[in-house]
């Protein structure tokens, strides 16, 4: 059982850095700060996110927050020459792991996300309290260690965040769903407003203001995001198109009934966005499950968790080096329980009822 | 010089109308009510916004808040069963006016649009302050009376909403730009989540919940806004889908400099839509203009000043039927004057620098 203790070194003292630098701080942790500006390390210091790191540092826990294109360089160099776990907080998670797969020292890299950010950046953005109640993707890959999947967890928790846990592969089909289209189609409703009419806008009402307000966001950053998940966004984009012909069709025939079934689609999909944490407590129910205690297999369990669709709302681990078999316990809403026993043991799971 | 003294008649007492006549009442007009539905009148009246119509009343000005599907009968209705000035709330203004066209009554009816809502519908959601410094579109047709617009111009004040002048078809075409697409556009996005698995939700923020909260309306309602607006509704689908195709060639491409070209254009729009009203007070200048004092000039005034694309901030008219021209006062910010002054004289307009 590994314990947070630090220090935590944070690459990169943009927003989401100094924001993480502040939260280690304030629950007594040592935070060591580099970025490759000395600016943003001299104010997220003078904000008390942490100290300048030097060459005689050695860091328990290694947090790569950097723009998208350099994540896997930086990530790699920090596996290399430190001991630490290493997680990094992009926002898409297949290249940063393709690009150290190959590494002997891949086992002490677990990705993750926080989904938590702000129209503003850099250092004076930051605040200890972003991550409060947000969701934070934690995104083991198969040869994470356990070890190394439970502090990047306690860091999450420690950020005042919520785990959810999901592949690699998975997490980005996830926000590509949930983050990278509605930016894009955000960003081309908001593209007509640029070519209209200035009396035309006099009208703009609320609506319209929260359609476009995430594409105020950098074009540059989202241009790296949104190519660095091509695959997943295509697929969907692919989708949207396909509706959007249906939409013109029904609109320019006249079809009212099917214009409306659409827009019933639309409902449901609002309805569907979970309710934010803090809201009524649903109950809960652990489902325990027998582990091989040898590497690879906690992964395993969590990919199949995973793929049963089922939001794992906790996960605590209870491995003892002596033993075999661990036992870990799963914690999910109640009425989803028996569709994840069942799921697992259709994979050949041993889950205790 | 028309004074807006009342009674003012409001048919049709959900969420707009109930609103409407709480401001009227709050200004000490008489508020006369009538709906196909006596519980909302009973609902409406019992919140204070007046009582329910019976035959001998005369009211000065009917405001019809009806769905979309019924607009033009009941506007038609009520300029055939009384002498008052008519007006209407409803989405779409093309549709009702070509309903009444033929009417030789047609020169009391100018239409009109607030730009205020609710997810909530029904005379309960009602409130007298729900207009507060919101834009409502007034679109006087080429046959309006101008007594009558400026009665409707004085509800729009009194109800404390920005008058924003357009003609029908320009308003149609404003809100399919600045409503309707961004609203199916959301019910696209919001569609793509109907259809996602449980824990890919669970990384659901923010942007997401913005981008499509508008979808979460009423769809029977939508449905008929959308199909009576559907002529300019399907211009903008067809940009939209151009630019969905160019969006999915530059991701699919890898061509990172278009997609980041695109995701500028968004941005732009973002900074296209005007400040909320109460921001920092702008400077405005008066551009006069001579109107002959015949039916139809004051409206041809209008369209061309509309035709401009500066947006008009107030009108105020002078004139005396003792005189065969009037004066009109168009208040635009300054910067755009100059604009508006050289495009009123290239259509033969007197104006007075």
């Amino acid at each position: 059982m590994s314990e947070l203790v630090g220090p935590v070194e944070i690459v990169g003292t943009g927003l989401l850095g100094t924001s993480i630098g502040l939260a280690c701080r304030r629950a007594g942790l040592e935070v060591l700060l580099s970025d490759s500006s000395p600016e943003h390390v001299r104010t997220a210091s003078g904000l008390g996110a942490g100290r300048p790191r030097t060459d005689d540092d050695r860091p328990q826990l290694v947090v790569v927050a950097v723009p998208p294109d350099h994540l896997g360089t930086v990530i790699a160099t920090a596996l290399r020459e430190t001991d630490a776990v290493v997680t990094d907080v992009g926002s898409v998670k297949s290249g940063p792991l393709s690009a150290v797969a190959g590494e002997p020292r891949a086992h002490r890299y677990v990705g993750s996300h926080p989904m938590a950010g702000s129209e503003r950046s850099g250092p004076l953005a930051g605040s200890g309290s972003l991550f409060d109640g947000r969701p934070w993707a934690i995104t083991p890959h198969t040869g994470s260690d356990p070890d190394a999947v439970e502090l990047v967890e306690e860091l999450v928790r420690l950020c005042g965040a919520v785990p959810v846990w999901l592949t690699p592969a998975e997490h980005d089909r996830a926000v590509a769903r949930t983050s990278h289209v509605p930016h894009l189609l955000a960003s081309l409703v908001a593209a007509r407003l640029a070519d209209g009419p200035e009396n035309h806008l006099a009208l703009s009402g609320q609506g319209v203001r929260d359609v476009t307000r995430v594409a105020a966001g950098d074009p540059r950053l989202y241009g790296q995001i949104v190519s660095a998940n091509a695959e997943a966004v295509l697929a969907l984009l692919g989708e949207v198109r396909t509706e959007l012909d249906r939409v013109i069709d029904a609109v320019g025939s006249g079809d009212r009934t099917a214009l409306q079934g659409m827009l019933e689609q639309g409902v449901a999909g609002t309805q569907a966005i979970p309710g934010k944490h803090g809201g009524p407590v649903r109950p809960m129910r652990s489902v325990w499950v027998s582990v091989p205690d040898h590497p690879g297999e906690l992964a395993r369990l969590l990919a199949d968790a995973v793929a049963s669709e089922v939001n794992i709302e906790d996960i605590r681990i209870d491995h003892d080096p002596g033993r075999p078999v661990g036992l870990v316990e799963l914690v999910v809403e109640e009425r989803r329980a028996e569709h994840l026993l069942t799921s697992l043991e259709s994979r050949d799971w041993v889950t205790h009822r």
